[in-house]
Parts: structure tokens; C-alpha cells; sequence
């Protein structure tokens, strides 16, 4: 796997490693980069999960609406996932995602593409019932060379405070 | 990976070759199965899209709050799409999906879970601008032994007519 790093101006102060609910601001919008996949990566992972035509059958593919194989959706959000765990969400202090909100596969992703995450951070509450832990809700946007995001999403995210970790 | 069937007293009467947009009832209630993971495949899909401690790492999974290794919230969408289109999508009427509503991940998925699709199609509508084709839309919950649904999802997929076909 190829090395991912910082493409904005800013990024988070704190590490991935010691990051908690508390390093997480409403409004802060991040990028990272760059992952892409191979035509036999897309077709690896479709065998497995998701094998549609479009997504495993080159020559059928070619002749359909997108006129190439395009990768699974679902491979999409992970590849979203990869640069979101590598660079945006914390470690240890990860506990875990109830769900995802509104996923879009607005474009297709095709083998090759170069393909960067953006982060926008839309709200961060604390937990009413658990104070050691907070909820964050994030836009998560995975987009290719030409603008297009081949799949958008908002995650949300329990994070750990910082209080919670012994003293 | 091994053969699955339908579990459900009734399910579509058209096969999923010759399936088309005609073919699905608002209403329906359709089971298949099974589905299930070894906790290496667990590693292996986390090591590549989802490297969180509690996917990859036994050590750290097993002293946190899930108790043990969980599959990442992507793998269980892969699952439940597995079943999806073995089942449930047509064959080469799917012409793809705009986007997935209200992902839920209710409980963990566990190595060795053995796993059942339900589907609820919940619409179907015709498309205005382009009347080859329609959107299908469908509750789809990827649920355990224990009634409970490690990954739920609401699918959005477009699906071609029969009249699309050459007469």
C-alpha cells in the first residue's frame, strides 16, 4: 500500500495515536492522498463481494453504460476508509461507528484513478449518557482528478475524550 | 465460497438473468443465506481497507469494549452484497446505484456469525425521464443467529425494463 499524506494546509496538531473527541473541530476541513486501485484489485474485490457484471466482466463492461469496468461502491467506501483511518480518525481512542448517512456513488471509480479525501468535520457532541466519550459527524468525500467523488458519505464516529484515559 | 439458497416460503419467480424492473413487488419479503467469515478474513479485509486495532489486532480487540476481533462495518456491507446480487439484483437489467440510505451497524460481526439476508422492497418507480429503466428500493438486513443485524442498509438500485430489451 502506497504511503498517504497531508494535502491541505492544515491538518490535526495531535497524532492519530494520542487524538481524542476533544481534537476534533466543527469546521475544519482536511485533505489526504492519494489511493487508487488496479482493474484486477476491482475485480478481485468484486468476485468476493459484489460480482455484477459491470464490476468483474471487462468485455461486458466495455459494452454497458459506463463503457469499462468500474469499481464496486462498496469498494469505493473502503477505500475512502483507508485514508480516513490512516489520517483522520483516531487510534486507540476509536470506539466505534453506529452507522453511515447518505452515501452517493455520484461517479464511477475506474482503475487508475488518483484519488484524495476530503474531511469536513459537521458536528461534535458530547455523549449525554456517557461522558468519557463524544459522537463525531463527518463529511467524508473521496474524489478523483477531474472533481468527481466517486463516493461521498457522512460517517459518524464515538470517540473517547481525553479524561478518559487514566491519570 | 460456499452456495447459498433462498430461506424465505416465496421469492421472485423470474431468475436473476432474465429479472427486470417488472419483476419486483412493492412489499415482498425475501430471505437468503448463508454468509459467514473467518476472523483471518476479518484481518485481511481491515489490513486493506480499515486497519482499526479492533479489526486487525486480537491482542488490543479482546481487552476492548467489543470483547474480540470485529469485522470493519465495510466487510459486513460486502456481505450483506454478496447475498444482494446473488440473489436479489438482476443480472444484466442492474444498471447500477446512485447511492445506500440509513447504514446501520446495530451489533459486531464476529468470526464464524452465521449470516441471513432479509429484503423488503419498500418502492419502485419508474423513471420520468428515461422510461427504459426504474429505481428499486429496498430494506436490506444482514442479521445473525441471535436476530440481530450487524450491518442494515436502505439500497437505491436502477434496474432496466423489460420493453429496454431488443423485441
Amino acid at each position: 500500500m502506497a504511503d498517504t499524506h497531508t494535502l491541505s494546509a492544515t491538518d490535526f496538531t495531535v497524532p492519530t495515536e494520542d487524538r481524542h473527541f476533544e481534537d476534533y473541530s466543527i469546521g475544519a476541513v482536511y485533505e489526504y492522498g492519494y489511493v487508487s486501485v488496479t482493474e484486477q484489485e476491482i475485480i478481485e474485490f468484486a468476485r468476493c463481494y459484489d460480482p455484477q457484471r459491470m464490476h468483474v466482466d471487462p468485455e461486458f463492461a466495455a459494452s454497458g453504460p459506463y463503457g469499462g469496468i468500474i469499481a464496486s461502491g462498496w469498494q469505493s467506501a473502503g477505500l475512502l476508509m483507508r485514508l480516513f483511518v490512516a489520517h483522520y480518525l483516531p487510534g486507540p481512542a476509536s470506539l466505534g461507528s453506529p452507522g453511515a448517512e447518505e452515501i452517493r456513488w455520484a461517479v464511477p471509480l475506474r482503475p487508475g484513478d488518483v484519488l484524495t479525501l476530503r474531511t469536513t468535520t459537521e458536528q461534535t457532541r458530547l455523549s449525554e449518557s456517557k461522558p468519557d466519550r463524544g459522537l463525531v459527524i463527518t463529511r467524508a468525500e473521496l474524489c478523483n482528478a477531474d472533481g468527481g467523488c466517486p463516493v461521498s458519505l457522512r460517517a459518524v464516529n464515538l470517540v473517547a475524550t481525553r479524561q478518559r484515559d487514566p491519570a
